[in-house]
């Protein structure tokens, strides 16, 4: 299908400082915040302005980069903090550790330059697993085509991130893809962000219900179902937006393939398996309040609200990066796309 | 441990009209309607003021015996009309053809002499259920338990319903249990509806979003399920709120049983299995938009709302009924449950 439709950018550098476009307002306003330093870009990743995995990692990278221009003895505090932002991504501790090997090295003017270099090859990523997915989709004749969460462009860098590169590169090739984006409780990422993306690049679409994607998957209305990754651990089980391994189990039941897709910055080798990763609780307000304040529940409500949950190797038929596809992610597939 | 906690009643018979507690407005505020026929009767199930399969059946069966007792001639009609009023539930079709049965042959007086008993056997099923379901729990040990939507007095008649019904009867009997309310999106009548009557039981519980029950499952957080059930195939599949299948695929994953609980009269023979049974889809403005209006994603964006899933029997440890369980439930134990 031609697929004529306006890429979108979540991040931009311009020598000085970080834009972040504000995610927390999407899709009702599009309004960019400056971050200059450690700490706000800190306060930006832990409020959700900037989310994803690979996105997280290039903010963490640029802060970490300010804050040395800034003052060099800041390095080593600074680079606490922004690693500490938030746990269960590999990415942001993986690009703020480059950084900060980079300063301590060559100073501010090197970790500047490894902040770039990250960017770009985040960017040159997202068209590569584009590439990938998209064969590996090709293959299984996918057009109905399950999300979670928002793996796009507001999630990594590249023209549309790394699970919706795989579907837009497919509709690049001819497919008439039709992409189902579950809503994603509690923050609603599917529902704010992954079909305004989808509505700019013009791709056929449909939200649901979290809730209501086993039951369509077990009626066939489902073909096959790419995640993004916060982490993926060395044995290849994924830690993702919680609700992914409902998903996975359900596509298992369904005989139909589950994809995930992320460039190897998400991998973590020292991770044995997805046991080790923690996952991330955050607030009760969250699942008891909507992003405009409306209350949902009882004022009180005792709430459980983890982050991530963790999807064993097993339940993923492909694991697609920059570097090719390990089909199934077992730990040899995973250490050589690591390793390339 | 000592339950001591307010019971909740959904639906009030006073000799001449039916009062129906509002469930749209719960929990923010308590406010009852009345109803005087079977147009507005219908209304009020198809805007879900009164909901869950056995009170819709109740609502059903006294809004055509109010039909008929106005205008014996508005009989086959306003049969049509409340059977037609939601598709996916046997018990609505099941009470207004017991009522429409009694009508036929012995007028106004025998349709409201059959709601009325309708209503007490539903009534008295909800503690059977409780007994019969807290027996199935108390061999596994099971404590932490979850439940999905809202299957409480609030949907069925009884001191606390079918799933909840079985949950209380353990706390009663002595075990410290925690109840795990799924929000269940996109209504929220987890949220909104059994988080309010646990805290009215005085019941201990937490709320989480759908997506999150999977992972916790896995990490060994929940020992057991319990569902309420909209319509129940002769081989046992079950159909029940969007969301619950899911839930059934990662208890069978972590190795816990999965209860349905119910009434008799949500058993449909005449239904081979699941793949039969009508599947709602409701208005797309119920995934847009909160209950109190807040849009969540973009205004037009295309929507699936199915309001009900299937369950397959062999994901179901046991259907509790008023008559006892089958466990698990094959066509024989269905058979001889609806049979009693």
């Amino acid at each position: 299908m031609a697929v004529r439709g306006m890429l979108t950018t979540a991040l931009r550098w311009d020598g000085q400082s970080l834009g972040l476009l504000d995610q927390t307002l999407l899709p009702g306003r599009e309004a960019w915040i400056t971050v200059h330093g450690a700490e706000d870009t800190a306060a930006a990743i832990r409020r959700l302005a900037v989310r994803g995995a690979p996105n997280i990692g290039i903010a963490g990278a640029y802060g970490l980069a300010m804050a040395v221009a800034a003052d060099p003895a800041r390095l080593e505090p600074d680079a606490a903090l922004l690693r500490g932002a938030r746990p269960t991504a590999v990415n942001l501790s993986w690009a703020v550790d480059r950084v900060a090997t980079a300063a301590r090295y060559g100073g501010p003017e090197a970790a500047l330059a490894q902040a770039e270099a990250l960017h770009a090859s985040e960017h040159a990523a997202s068209a590569a697993i584009g590439a990938h997915g998209a064969d590996v989709l090709e293959r299984t004749g996918a057009r109905r085509i399950l999300t979670h969460c928002n793996a796009g462009a507001l999630a990594c860098a590249g023209e549309a991130g790394s699970a919706l590169a795989c579907v837009l590169e497919l509709a690049r090739r001819g497919a008439a893809v039709e992409v189902l984006a579950c809503e994603t409780r509690p923050l609603l990422q599917g529902a704010r962000l992954t079909v305004w993306e989808l509505e700019r690049l013009g791709l056929p679409h449909a939200l649901l219900p979290d809730g209501a994607a086993a039951g369509l998957m077990r009626r066939g209305e489902i073909d096959a179902v790419v995640v993004g990754c916060d982490r993926v651990a060395a044995n290849g089980d994924v830690a993702n937006k919680v609700g992914t391994y409902a998903h996975a189990l359900a596509a298992r039941a369904a005989g139909i393939p589950f994809l995930v897709a992320g460039p190897v910055s998400s991998i973590d080798l020292a991770l044995p398996d997805g046991d080790g990763i923690e996952i991330e609780e955050r607030d009760a307000d969250e699942v008891r309040r909507t992003p405009g304040g409306e209350l949902l529940t009882l004022p009180g409500t005792p709430v459980r609200n983890p982050a991530f949950d963790v999807t064993p190797a097993a339940l993923v038929s492909a694991l697609v990066t920059e570097h090719g596809v390990a089909e199934p992610p077992d730990a040899a597939g995973v250490r050589a796309l690591a390793a390339r």
